[in-house]
């Protein structure tokens, strides 16, 4: 980061976030801090953290291991007090415009009177996108410990009487390791299964194809993984279906390769599904990190290119409306040749 | 929202999220849509959904039965020619500033030619704040889920080794029922305690003041609730100040009234709690509703009244860093008088 902000010379990036219910996602990557309040990296000097009160001790647990306890209410004050106390005088700032919204932005330009801001939202994602070894590590302990509660699910899969049941259980196997889910868990099934963002309902699983959609945030690390599974028992239509997505989306993994163009590897699978094309109706991947959905953008049109250390997932899908769905995803980190982080098996699981 | 628009000569409204991991509380709250897209209000006809395709179905069943599939790739042409098709031609459009993001907001003025915005992030928060007759039947069946879940967990209390035991115990039993969390419940024994946002960890649980901090979405409502039980035997200093704070919560409740300030109230707050003040690192309480935070705001200087018909907590605690932390927080409706959502009780729960 520093070497952006010299490259482009600017004096300092700042990132906020004054939301509980939210992380910025850039304060997690640079500082190790999931917490309220403010990263000020300036271009030469050692980053610091602005954090409340009721936050003030976690701030100083985190990677950044300097910070300043504020008042919230008087946030504009406490900025300008510490950015003084640290000699940082220049008034031309990185931001990342993702994650400022108009009315801070309007305060902040108010506030810090004679400031230029210039937008750094691309730089990170760029820089979140190619992970280090260190990252790495916790990426792969991440999804070890996915995988497991995913086949305890799917092991368990009889004690389960509705959509909400797996989830809860998903959840709860994640809680009880001390994580959290990277986003709720989607458990679909029956015609549900034709809603890729289905939400799990309190009713009875149905049959058919059910399709789970899983992750953790291990460290602040999220994994993804989707499974389809098969409630009953498969026509040999159903199970044909089945296996054609599953071969497109093992020959797309083996067939991905440093510096390939990543709208290229959707149109391929687009290619690849030939009818089918018209029923799958999402992108085929994206990055995975500190946020759940990152760079590389694997859908149409994407420039972005193949590197090794990126972390990503391919999951083509297939959705009859009203009638039944499927979708595998894998999460892939590119060295020389793709390794696949998700080891649950692919071959159709028949339950109940 | 309609009359906000003709008052203020406004020719439409525009909500948006175009990321799947968020919600726009706006389009929850005017549409009962959690999805993709964008909501569109024009002043004077009916309003209508934008869903990208795979999540069309779940517009439609939106309390905006009115809906269009588009490419998420294509948003800002397909916003035009849906615009169009509806005759809508004004230029003068009405945005929630908060949920609008810089990038997202220079693309749109480049891409909607011509148009000029005005911010009513307030007008919503201020329609928000208080609930109608349907929102409440809603919201009370939320706290009385979350009341169930909340009993279960503290009467079960000893069957859990770890914070995470029962952050993951309240969780699934949300889950199981079909709901979700408001937010990841908060779980801090010993020490812990003494940070108000502390998260669940894998470890046991410590002797003393274990605080719980749960809630559940019900059809897009959250509920709130806060309580600290004792593990092990309290000295009665430690008595005493668990009563201390207990006192002057339910003395704040039951003088809450129409009209008054909720600066002053928590002013009131700050004297009553005398030398413990400086311990006392938060605001009072929020309003609650598809927000787990909104308005009204029980924090210093807030110039908000309270009025009948909203929902928010009152959340007063005490954080000796390092030592321990007690916060005892109920969700209130104000009607003449208020009334206490969250029914768990609230004298010192003793276990272990």
């Amino acid at each position: 980061m520093q070497d952006i902000l010299e490259k482009k010379n600017l004096d300092f990036a700042f990132f906020h976030n004054l939301d509980s219910t939210k992380i910025n996602p850039n304060i997690m990557y640079f500082a190790g801090y999931n917490g309220l309040g403010a990263l000020v990296i300036p271009k030469r000097k050692m980053p610091f953290l602005l954090a409340p009160k009721m936050e003030y001790e976690k701030a100083k647990k985190s990677m950044v291991k300097k910070a300043y306890a504020i008042d919230k209410k008087k946030f504009f004050d406490s900025v300008k007090i510490v950015l003084k106390r640290n000699g940082i005088k220049g008034k031309k700032i990185a931001i990342d415009n993702v994650n400022f919204n108009l009315n801070f932005y309007k305060n902040f330009k108010k506030e810090l009177k004679g400031i230029k801001t210039k937008d750094i939202s691309l730089d990170c994602l760029r820089l979140r996108q190619v992970k280090t070894g260190e990252e790495l590590q916790t990426i792969k302990k991440g999804f070890d410990y996915a995988d497991k509660i995913l086949k305890n699910a799917i092991n368990n899969f009889g004690d389960f009487k509705t959509e909400s049941d797996v989830s809860g259980f998903l959840e709860y196997e994640t809680k009880k390791l001390g994580f959290d889910v990277s986003f709720p868990p989607i458990v679909a099934s029956g015609s549900n299964a034709s809603m890729p963002h289905h939400e799990p309902e309190n009713v009875k699983l149905k049959n058919g194809f059910c399709v789970i959609d899983f992750g953790i945030k291990y460290k602040g690390y999220c994994t993804d993984c989707t499974r389809t599974i098969y409630i009953g028992k498969p026509s040999n239509k159903e199970k044909d279906i089945y296996n054609f997505l599953l071969n497109i989306q093992k020959s797309i993994i083996s067939n991905t390769n440093i510096n390939d163009n990543c709208g290229k590897i959707y149109e391929n699978c687009v290619k690849s599904l030939g009818e089918y094309s018209k029923y799958f109706i999402h992108g085929l991947g994206h990055g995975v990190g500190v946020e759940i959905h990152e760079l590389p953008n694997l859908s149409l049109g994407s420039k972005d290119k193949i590197m090794e250390n990126m972390v990503f997932t391919i999951e083509p899908g297939i959705y009859f409306p009203k009638k039944f769905g499927i979708r595998i995803e894998d999460t892939i980190l590119m060295k020389d040749s793709p390794i696949v982080l998700t080891k649950a098996t692919k071959d159709l699981l028949i339950v109940g």
